[in-house]
């Protein structure tokens, strides 16, 4: 006899969702009982759930299949609800498994008794409740494909404890996506001055090489900002991306006629502001959805850019290591930028401390980037321990503000205890720093002392080397820029986890 | 001219609300500014929104009143809601304010839009969302009187930024919510054996003293087990809480033919097991609810007890601190028991090692007890850190398990920014071993090493003490009773935060 938890896990594994990311309850221990039987299902402890629903993001971002969360009832899975909305915005397929009491046992409202459904909807339409013990195959099959249809979401499956432990039915079909529908192509291009603004699935080498094509026929090639992943460093075209604040990001845009895009929505700033605008694209200029985010994109792309020759563009030179002297968010960029090895996957939580690191990094190595997509902080460790349990053969990089950082400490454990490749750099300037220019732009008129106060968060000072070490990871602290260079050498020459925190 | 932030503050400070946990972003950036201009209202900064949010809880539970906490939208709310699931099993008074963004912005689905009020309505019916800059007093006053009424809820605000920076009309007057009804009391007792569950407001110094003498008159006494917060030790009376777990809960109902409940539901399980009950009563038992959650239960104990003479008990005798020798929970127990000073404050998040040393606490010097309320693990820290900043002169203990105390560790950044009196002990046996008992409890059979590693938190160990350390926080690992009483005593000697991580 085959429990229902049981059935469960060889319905996903025949699905191909090999990896779980579990922080597990009493009403979830069947399914971690039958791990035992399942051995085809990794299970991966998190301390908190937001690092499960995290490092489920950043496994299929790099992966671009679904890994399973399992988390302990409604409030369980609202720890982990943070970045489910980051993978909401990804458009990350993830298969979400919610453990919910026993069904005789609902009746009574238990303390932690509360409306799974309602917390699950806040970061998906896509919530299944299991009806029965015998429905569980079929009924996780149907979740596995809600999660796969293109380009990805997150599927919630509510599973009542006594359906676990029950006789379990026959193991799910397979029930395949339907494939993203290709959008038509109309002649595009000509008269004006026309934008290309890529997302979603365009943001990779090949939609790069096809973009160069459009860019040397004179087309303005952009990124979105918020895609879920894009390819970066010397060695392929790097269109730049929308910029964060809105008189930048207007300035990208200024003169387009027309504006393509794929699998991306008009650019917005992050923000609103009083006397600021939200949409950037100038006025008048006609806007064109290609391919939206559910339609394929790189078909789209393909069809008007393979007429086109292929394209060469001006590729930044390699950079030396910098030279010794005090700390700086430049000199860090040109660091992190000359030592990057190949392959590398880079999560970036940066925030206030990324403009001038990332301009460094253009001059990298070829590297997978994963940013912030929904705006939440605290899903780059997260992230980070997704990518690199995806890419075992690579290096993983975390970039991280100090502030960011404390969110999800908690994911350094598991980086620890899966002894995961992942190299961590704190950029400690001890204050919540975005929100100094942030204040400044809401016109709030900078901080008095009980204000400035609400940002300061270097008092008392946070030592992230003893909170690493304290989760297992090694970890040192640098305030030189030949400090830094050293060890984040070695540490990208040895394998495993660790941390630098770079004091600013 | 007051921007409709500082109208907020003033409202807020108007009605009584003089303290606000705070996690805030760009959205809330003006009623941070207003922090400047409106010094009754004390901000307190917290790392991680869930401590912003439990530390309301433990606040509003000694004070009887509300603090506000301030989260940064959608993604900063979902952090919060588990210790949100707590307060409002609790029902604790909280006023939760929660920037979102300008009204103008809002069409743009930037990353950070998300549907607030369905994050909000997962633990409150009472989600009011601002209409203008000039409602922002009167709202806000409406808001905390839904905080206020009887026994208290989670009342959140939805604040547009533009309402936030722009003009802001007048102050919210006050207004009184309705004090709770007073229930008929019918005559109670007699034939029959008669018992007397107390929950709410009933279970406080006055409540047992009115309680201890129906059960001089021959009533079983017994507490809510997730009341919000309890008097324990001796010099009182101090019934019994009903037990974790179904069986010794029905041995402390068996034998009822009458069941009188104040404030509190029927006693069910905590959770649903294949082979046990969830309504724990025994059958035939009538259910008389004399006062709802929502009447004043002390009241109709009043009306009950005050016919009858006061009543004696028999009281446990003080301890002695124990004798040298490995650690144990009884020996832990009984230290603490032993030594803990005159009116202390125990937050409680012991999990599976919480029998024994709750056993010894009844021979404790009388204090103040918080459990955890909703079940969800995450809250000990912050409602000690709420618990100290609403009691100053108190001394506060919070006992954690080391599994729970991983879901909310930013908690002693602030309670070393804050200079909080809180020894917290850390009772490490690195496992949640609480599923060890609930594995076998739901007939799944014990662990394999799959499986056995889901509960597994020691590989990597994990090091308290650099932990608190790197938060702030003085820590110190003990391994003999002897060390745990020189160092326990020592804390609670000196004034501040500290950490003693017990190795078990």
């Amino acid at each position: 006899m085959m429990t229902g938890a049981e059935v469960l896990l060889r319905t996903l594994v025949a699905h191909g969702v090999e990896l779980c990311f579990a922080n597990p309850g009493t009403s979830e221990m069947h399914f971690v009982a039958a791990l035992d039987r399942v051995p085809a299902m990794r299970g991966v402890l998190c301390l908190f759930e937001g690092v499960c629903s995290g490092a489920a993001d950043g496994y299929a971002r790099m992966t671009g299949k679904p890994a399973a969360t399992l988390l302990h009832l409604g409030p369980g899975l609202a720890n982990g609800l943070a970045n489910f909305h980051n993978a909401r915005k990804a458009r990350t397929p993830i298969v979400s498994l919610i453990g919910e009491h026993s069904t005789r046992h609902l009746a009574y409202d238990a303390p932690l008794t509360a409306d799974i459904a309602a917390f699950a909807s806040t970061v998906s339409a896509e919530v299944f409740r299991l009806a029965s013990a015998e429905a569980m195959g079929p009924t996780a099959a149907r979740v596995v494909s809600a999660a796969r249809r293109y380009p990805g979401s997150i599927a919630h499956l509510i599973i009542p404890a006594d359906f676990s432990w029950s006789p379990g039915g026959p193991i799910g079909e397979p029930v395949p996506p339907a494939p993203p529908p290709a959008p038509v192509v109309p002649p595009l291009g000509g008269a004006g001055k026309w934008g290309l603004l890529l997302g979603g699935q365009t943001t990779g080498e090949r939609g790069l090489a096809l973009a160069a094509r459009l860019a040397a026929a004179g087309w303005r090639v952009l990124i979105d900002r918020n895609a879920a992943r894009m390819t970066m460093g010397r060695g392929g075209f790097q269109p730049e991306r929308i910029a964060y604040f809105p008189g930048p990001a207007q300035a990208q845009l200024a003169g387009l006629t027309d504006l393509v895009l794929l699998e991306a929505k008009a650019p917005v700033s992050f923000f609103g502001y009083p006397d600021e605008a939200s949409y950037l694209a100038p006025e008048g200029c006609r806007v064109h959805e290609l391919a939206t985010p559910g339609q394929d994109g790189l078909a789209a792309l393909a069809a008007l850019a393979e007429p086109l020759p292929p394209a060469s563009w001006d590729e930044p030179p390699a950079l030396p290591v910098p030279p010794p002297g005090p700390l700086t968010l430049e000199a860090l960029g040109q660091a992190i930028a000359a030592l990057l090895p190949p392959e590398a996957i880079l999560s970036d939580e940066m925030v206030s401390s990324g403009p001038p690191v990332l301009a460094a990094l253009r001059h990298a190595r070829r590297f997978d980037y994963l940013p912030v997509t929904g705006g939440s902080i605290g899903q780059g460790l997260p992230v980070a321990v997704g990518a690199a349990m995806a890419c075992p053969g690579r290096k993983v990089v975390a970039l991280e503000g100090d502030g960011s950082a404390l969110y999800t400490p908690q994911a350094w454990w598991t980086m620890a205890r899966e002894r995961l490749d992942v190299v961590t750099v704190i950029f400690a300037n001890r204050r919540y720093q975005i929100l100094d220019v942030e204040m400044r732009r809401t016109g709030a008129n900078g901080f008095g002392e009980r204000a400035g106060a609400m940002v300061d968060i270097g008092t008392p000072p946070l030592d992230f080397v003893r909170i690493a070490e304290g989760l297992g990871v090694p970890a040192v602290r640098v305030e030189t820029v030949e400090g830094f260079v050293e060890h984040f050498a070695r540490c990208l020459r040895e394998r495993g986890p660790s941390v630098i925190e770079a004091l600013l």
